[in-house]
């Protein structure tokens, strides 16, 4: 079966996100004076094959251990398995 | 009242996605050859004050239109507006 996974990578809470202040800035600037703090991470969007939805969910977390999220500086979360 | 609103932006489906093929050839080279495709865009976690759910969904949509995404190669959803 192929799966579409979907993961989130964001800096982690206290680690100093210099992309997110800038673009904090940069929207106040635009006059979005609403706008308190940012944060930005990265959406990643992974298609894959698996056994079930827990096997896909298992190896992309595996992927994300390995490679896609830094371990010191960044959290991740599947944010969805979905059948395709 | 105040919200955390979450954005995906993606690269537009057909549109060239150099980092997500990188990142697909990377997997592959770590022996996850189950992985089809990947897809690599950002996750803006925007915190903001507004008067309903709903305004804050409309400023961030202006948000996305002005400064967050490239309207000629990427798309955008608001992936959640949730009150804090």
């Amino acid at each position: 079966m192929t799966f579409r996974v979907a993961v989130h990578v964001l800096p982690r809470r206290g680690i100093l996100d210099p992309q997110g202040k800038a673009v904090c800035g940069a929207l106040h600037s635009l006059g979005f004076a609403q706008v308190a703090d940012v944060h930005v991470g990265r959406h990643i969007v992974i298609e894959t094959t698996a056994e079930s939805a827990a096997a896909a969910s298992a190896s992309v977390t595996a992927m994300c251990h390995k490679l896609l999220a830094n371990p010191v500086t960044e959290d991740f979360s599947i944010a969805s398995v979905e059948s395709t």
